[in-house]
């Protein structure tokens, strides 16, 4: 297997002024469409259709989106524009609630502006150009950081594993290689067998569209099968690892994600296996205490009505449609971040974590990491 | 709310020579079609493509199955044709080989052909008369079996249940008015403002075309979820008890249904909600020592990577599709039976069951039943 690039959810084109280029998913696997978006409208609503999506590619979009705020903004003058920014900014940050990395993008390019605002007179670049610069920093280190989530977690798997994951938290849910996936190209990389068992994800289907075809695509063997075959696939002793990214993670280490993600992590308890979570620092928000003060974002019930666009369910009948679930941190046998895994995370290990400090010792993060999930 | 009548599944039409009507499952809710079969073969494609599914309802279409094939066989001579009866049934009875009752009903037949030969001449009606009176006697002993699964289910529920369902086990996957529905119909026949939350059941969305059409018909409020919100919305509290029906139960309790039951008989037993099975007691297969005993159909991966009819997984992606998966019987609060309500049922409390005695004492069923669940 010679396995191609990794594909690219988002890119920047030219300088300021500059446009937006986000792949489509919406219409993946059948037709690769980049959008190009160069207002902050257009984007919000690209992002609530899920057009792009995944927590950490949230937060590149946000913080590119809160550029083209600025770049519609550089012929005001100086004393007004700052506000007008965080106007647009609050917006934009606002397209969904659940993922805490798209507002965290965004205040990201607004922390920048208002320390410009404070300084004397515009960079020599500009004011736009100096914000770019500042967006493409954040989205160069998600992808350092999705490379060292990647190689944490691989450090914890066997030589020949099996992976399950649900929904996508892969290169197309970053500005990098992933997060959960990251982990299985890091294996793969480091020349273990790695295979993956993909729930389809529904009601958008983005284990059976996107992840699919993204590790199809790497040359990394995976089979599809519904959601609620996971008890079943558990049960039958072919999953060495359940491995999925995040939306937000609280100070106590709840964990929200992709609707359906908490029964896998029931299941794999159940029956012994170890339940990953895969994020960066970035995902977890200390201002939530717990998994109960995470908002889960409601989604049209025409998603659970549909399938692949076409309508099955009678006329008239109600649906329930959370997008995200809370997986309590018990259930959790790791996080893996960038900044080292953490086992068994509570409130304390997830303080430490954020502190830079390993949680229960002195050792460097490094040191704690194992080297087999056994 | 005037509930119409219940669907039916499958009737005989005329007396011999006749025609079984098959309501085509597949074709639901969009359209109401009968298919009309007077052969084996057209039956059984018909139920292995899902047309007639339900392990009742199989049961009823093996034994009108068995007489369509002696119908056929009325001018044969009496000394061939119960061996070709036994070909045509043995044909019939391996279309699909999870649920117990297809055969079961197949063979209730057999054993009337099997008697009537031994007898010396034909009886007044005609040997394949005659059978067919056994079918419709079968058929109506379904029906009497439905209702009293119902009444025993309901007395354990609460007087405002709301109940979580799987896949489609009603009157379309019956010859009567279902069995885990059947508990929903006889809970609202005894005045209980009953509702209903009904996995969409991937991949063939029973839940969402069978069991949404069939609550919407008979009045009972329905809301829709995907399978992997279930886990979502046990934590939510929203759920007083699941109830799902059976295709097959071993002699020690384990239970093979649908494809995600066993996920929701974990997820219950985590939150405390009672996990209720209902099936008539021909579902119970003393030959089969456990659930690693029972046959699990692996149907066509197509299933996994369509959804109403499009596809939208990529092109040489491979799916994995059990059409069941077992529940241990650890995890069954009871098993409701026409026969009365078995609490954690067991090896020694299903022999008793099926000897006609209450388990764990003399008295008699009904006294068993609790009336609230708690």
């Amino acid at each position: 297997v010679n396995p191609g690039p990794l594909p690219s959810a988002l890119e920047w084109e030219g300088g300021i002024p500059g446009t937006l280029l986000l792949l489509d998913q919406t219409l993946l696997p059948d037709e690769e469409r980049r959008l190009r978006i160069d207002r902050v409208a257009p984007l919000i609503e690209a992002i609530q259709r899920l057009a792009v999506r995944g927590a950490p590619a949230l937060g590149c979009a946000g913080a590119y989106g809160a550029v083209l705020a600025a770049q519609s903004l550089q012929g005001e003058p100086a004393s007004s524009r700052l506000a007008r920014l965080e106007e647009s900014a609050a917006r934009l940050a606002a397209a969904r609630p659940t993922a805490v990395n798209l507002a965290r993008g965004v205040e990201r390019i607004l922390v920048r502006a208002r320390a410009l605002s404070a300084a004397a007179g515009d960079p020599p670049g500009g004011w736009a150009r100096e914000l770019l610069d500042e967006a493409r920093a954040f989205h160069r280190e998600d992808e350092v950081t999705c490379r060292a989530i990647g190689r944490n977690g691989a450090a914890l798997l066997s030589e020949r594993p099996a992976i399950l994951t649900h929904c996508n938290a892969g290169a197309l849910a970053t500005g990098g290689a992933g997060t959960a996936l990251a982990v299985v190209y890091a294996a793969r990389d480091s020349g273990r067998q790695v295979s993956v068992f993909a729930n389809e994800t529904r009601p958008l289907l983005q284990g059976a569209r996107l992840t699919a075809w993204e590790l199809q695509r790497a040359g990394i063997p995976v089979t599809l099968e519904v959601d609620a075959a996971a008890g079943a696939l558990l049960a039958s002793g072919r999953v060495d690892a359940v491995v999925v990214g995040a939306d937000r993670i609280a100070a106590n280490g709840d964990v929200a994600n992709k609707i359906g993600t908490y029964p896998l992590a029931v299941l794999a308890r159940e029956h012994g296996v170890p339940f990953y979570v895969a994020a960066p620092l970035t995902t977890i928000d200390a201002t939530c205490p717990d998994g109960g003060a995470i908002p889960v974002e409601q989604r049209p019930p025409e998603e659970v009505l549909e399938a692949a666009g076409r309508r099955f369910a009678p006329p008239g009948v109600p649906a329930w449609n959370p997008a995200f679930d809370v997986t309590p941190a018990r259930l959790v046998t790791a996080l893996i971040t960038e900044a080292g895994v953490v086992r068994a995370p509570d409130r304390a290990a997830i303080a430490a974590l954020l502190a830079g400090r390993p949680a229960g010792g002195p050792a460097p993060l490094a040191r704690q990491t194992p080297t087999s999930s056994g």
